[in-house]
């Protein structure tokens, strides 16, 4: 069995922000990804489909970049919250941060047919960006590294 | 009436390297992403669909990474191609290239509901490695770039 984030920050995000194709439950098209706290780290977890191909038996690239980005996302949001005092299923709306840049390192190919796991480690560059390093797992390999800058959602995204 | 790419590298793909989920014409559930020449620079024009969202009325990251990747190593292909004395639509198979690494700076959020255009500038830096630089534009607007460092298939993605 798949091993599964219990407590995933995109499960607290308010409605309004929980739309998004890579990571919003209220997506019925998107991913759903869901990124928790392992230890000091960040963890998401997701099994490619079988569509999400580069060429068969490898993943796509662009579908690896959309995992690094919200998993990015979703880590800066776990930690400014826990900054705040707070952990998802505290019943406390978290901070939503978007992405500013996104850096991805394809290493090796990745194969399909297996869970890929994302594990990041967070670094505040500034009360509102920070950077999320992450390392791409299928099985035991690492196959892609990526960075993803995340700041604070600004005005310009809200109504 | 949206403007489209008349030759697509993509449409010369061998039906083998025609299933990645962001530009094989053969995926069914992908986004059959076509990058042809306009002038000195490549062009790739999509509309996402409304689900491609990061939140209502914005495009996702991902979803933009994933454009800028297959329309970079797409533009590669069509430089290679060009080099070797070829266009798209002369019946012969181009090379395939795929991504050593994807930067994106996501400079404003991008609006949807309107085409996205992207532009690539092509930059050879070795026989098997070109550099696309980016600029990712709705309406006159370039809200996004990015750069792919794409490089020929090597043959750990063959069978």
């Amino acid at each position: 069995m798949v091993e599964k984030v219990i407590h995933a920050i995109q499960d607290e995000y308010p409605d309004d922000f929980a739309h998004c194709f890579g990571c919003g439950r209220l997506n019925e098209k998107g991913y759903k990804f869901r990124t928790g706290w392992a230890g000091e780290r960040t963890k998401t977890i997701y099994t490619p489909h079988s569509e999400h191909m580069a060429i068969p038996g490898f993943v796509y690239g662009g579908f690896i970049a959309s995992f690094i980005d919200c998993h990015g996302t979703g880590s800066a949001a776990l930690a400014l919250h826990r900054e705040n005092g707070h952990e998802p299923g505290d019943g406390i709306d978290p901070p939503r941060f978007v992405t500013a840049s996104l850096n991805v390192s394809f290493m090796k190919p990745t194969p399909q047919g297996q869970p890929l796991v994302a594990y990041g480690k967070i670094e505040k560059v500034h009360p509102k960006k920070w950077l999320i390093h992450t390392e791409v797992y299928a099985g035991d390999k690492c196959t892609v590294k990526g960075e993803v800058a995340a700041v604070v959602m600004p005005d310009t995204f809200k109504a």
